[in-house]
């Protein structure tokens, strides 16, 4: 029978192979004493086998609480553990329970992380995955390769009338944008009722459709519960929309899957509440094991933050992260990367330079809302940077050349060099 | 306009002030620059709000990365944020991703919990809530105030075929049990179909039914995803069942909701995952916040660990949250709490003396299926450990007192003093 491997990177004051074995058998068959019932055979089909452990450093301090080390040490590494699929079969939240569930809990470990997931190809085959992806976000806006869909996020997050918002898309389309959102804070509120501003935008977004060719996509926030969700999308689709954002930790994963298995709209996975998962180094999953579950859930975009962002995480985590988005497993079927966060163009060099893909959707808000020259400027200054970059220009070359780009490098730039 | 309150646990190397402001702004109108748009009366409309902040103490190492400290040190802090209600109205998922969301990723906090969240009684009151809570789980199984619900887990997690499961229910209710439970790990695998194990379980508990008066309550294990746990949960209703379990966390707010909208089932909502969104003392939720958003949804049983559990989690930790379910706010409607994890008996001296409390659905697995007089006999101990807490006698008082209880405290006794 076919196995489910996850890495965990993992701290214990006890011996590895031992601590290792408490993984399995908590997750498995296990209770604190041996029960009548837990035979050879269901053991053998049923237990999670520990497959390798790689040991890695050794520290003094415990990264969280939990046991006292009886020798003072606590000792790191990675370990692979697996699981016969017969344990959970296509049930994504049983999977998580199994993989991830009360293995945080357990005292023995001072640290544990679950950093990968190696699906086998038959068992990832039995979902469909993002039934639009890199492809079809790219056909849907009309962007040809070679270039990132350059988007941007409607702010003030919250507060902005349906009229409003409307009028801000339609500047933002006229400058040839190719991707709009709600911010995530932004559901339905008193002065902007969903329904109303997926009117009144997408009365903007389906004329200028109809006079150009190019229809934005705009991805409406439908987070909410389970029934209102399923109306806002139908909503969406009636009103010829392409586009749906889910806040995809808020929502939680039965409920994003349910939406994105109905495959009318292309799906923007936000990650908010990520922070929480992933920010200490030992505790929680890193970003590979978690695009894997939303991949298969059917997600088509997925947020990955950004280099030189404005939140903690590092330029290398960021890329790590694009490079599993780009991943082909586990469904040949990659997830679009949504580079977000304090992004104004400047940073196209370095993506570019350290991603070497354009397979993007690159988001910019205040980047592109506080241009000195307007919304419209920003457009183009993002769309120059990227220009630029792919042309093996620096940004100094590209300020020089490109008066709306020139224009973003003295008023962001600035910011950004300042907070540096 | 009413507005909803949050208290976190933070931790910067900056002024407290600016960086809760920091965290009002950007889980409200702001992003990394001044946008156009952002005008004051929108800013008084839709802005959070920073109500208080009590400063903590201050530390030279930060509980995790993020900004540099400019003078060496970070500063704790208790800081209240509030929102207008009109920021995102009914609707849970885009109100976590309001006060949880983005923040855990902001670099000026080296640490961000979430402690607990304020509802004004209006805006609680459009939730029904609990629809059986405590009362209504009473009434359920028969079982009068005065003393807990005994419960217990089927064992081994994973690999006992129907059969099996139902034969040791039958055993189970014959010695008197109120609660059974599917583990979190056990959906449906290869050799226990779902709706097999319901018809064989709830077979051998209608027969039981039939002849006693008495319903054991038995939470199959419903976690999917969300068409299939409709299908599972009609299926228990229509088997004569009166709950389900849910893995919340694996599942989802939005899943998860839409299932307690039903209101046929009591919900059993189990915490598995907890560990990663608790364990750090500066990242994440606290328990007094998160039983309130599951509350809001309608769980009626939510998991609160145990005294001298297994796992990591303190006893005082476990008090707090044990009281923070019986605690009317927000709905007036408490929550049962389920103590499980390591029990068997010998912890219900302490959790009665430190709770004062029997409203507990209280769980023991193989405190019960690995008592060495079998799991009828484990019951037995059960109801008498508790029967003697609530007298006022001591462990050592009991042991004397009852036999079977007696065998438990030579068996698990020991086991627990040697891991202590």
């Amino acid at each position: 029978m076919e196995r489910i491997t996850a890495r965990y990177y993992i701290e214990t004051p006890y011996a590895l192979d031992k601590t290792a074995a408490v993984l399995a058998g908590e997750q498995s068959s296990g209770t604190f004493v041996a029960v009548p019932g837990e035979t050879e055979e269901l053991k053998n089909r049923f237990a999670a086998r520990v497959e390798h452990i790689e040991p890695l450093e050794t520290v003094s301090e415990p990264a969280m609480p939990g046991a006292a080390s009886p020798d003072g040490l606590y000792r790191r590494a990675l370990v692979e553990v697996s699981w016969s699929v017969e344990n959970f079969g296509h049930n994504l939240p049983t999977l998580v329970s199994t993989l991830q569930g009360n293995l945080y809990e357990i005292t023995q470990f001072t640290g544990l992380k679950l950093m990968d997931i190696h699906f086998p190809a038959s068992y990832a085959a039995a979902y469909r995955g993002p039934q639009f992806g890199i492809e079809g976000c790219r056909s849907l806006t009309n962007v040809a390769t070679g270039r990132p869909l350059i988007g941007t996020i409607i702010k003030p997050s919250v507060g902005l009338t349906p009229a409003q918002t409307a009028e801000i898309v339609g500047t933002l389309a006229q400058a040839g944008i190719d991707f709009i959102k709600d911010d995530e804070l932004m559901a339905s509120t008193a002065n902007s009722h969903f329904e109303e501003r997926v009117h009144a935008v997408m009365e903007v977004i389906n004329r200028h459709a109809d006079r150009t060719g190019k229809k934005v996509m705009y991805a409406f926030n439908i987070s909410d519960e389970m029934d209102p969700m399923l109306r806002k999308y139908e909503h969406i689709v009636r009103s010829g929309g392409s586009c749906a954002m889910i806040s995809l930790n808020s929502v939680g994963l039965a409920g994003s899957k349910r939406i994105c298995d109905l495959g009318e709209l292309a799906i923007h996975g936000h990650r908010n509440g990520w922070g929480m998962l992933n920010r200490h180094p030992l505790l929680g999953i890193e970003f590979p094991a978690y695009q894997k579950l939303w991949r298969l859930a059917g997600v088509d975009q997925l947020h990955v933050n950004g280099i030189q962002n404005k939140f903690w995480e590092s330029d290398d985590s960021v890329v790590r992260s694009i490079a599993s988005c780009l991943d082909p497993a586990p469904l040949d079927k990659p997830v679009l990367p949504v580079v977000s966060s304090g992004q104004w163009g400047g940073q196209a060099f370095e993506t570019y330079r350290r991603t070497s893909t354009t397979d993007l959707l690159y988001m910019a808000g205040g980047g592109i809302m506080a241009h000195p020259g307007g919304a419209a400027a920003g457009v183009t200054a993002l769309q120059q940077a990227w220009q630029a970059a792919v042309n093996g220009l620096t940004l100094h070359d590209a300020a020089r050349q490109y008066p709306e780009f020139a224009q973003s490098v003295e008023k962001f730039g600035k910011l950004q060099f300042d907070r540096a």
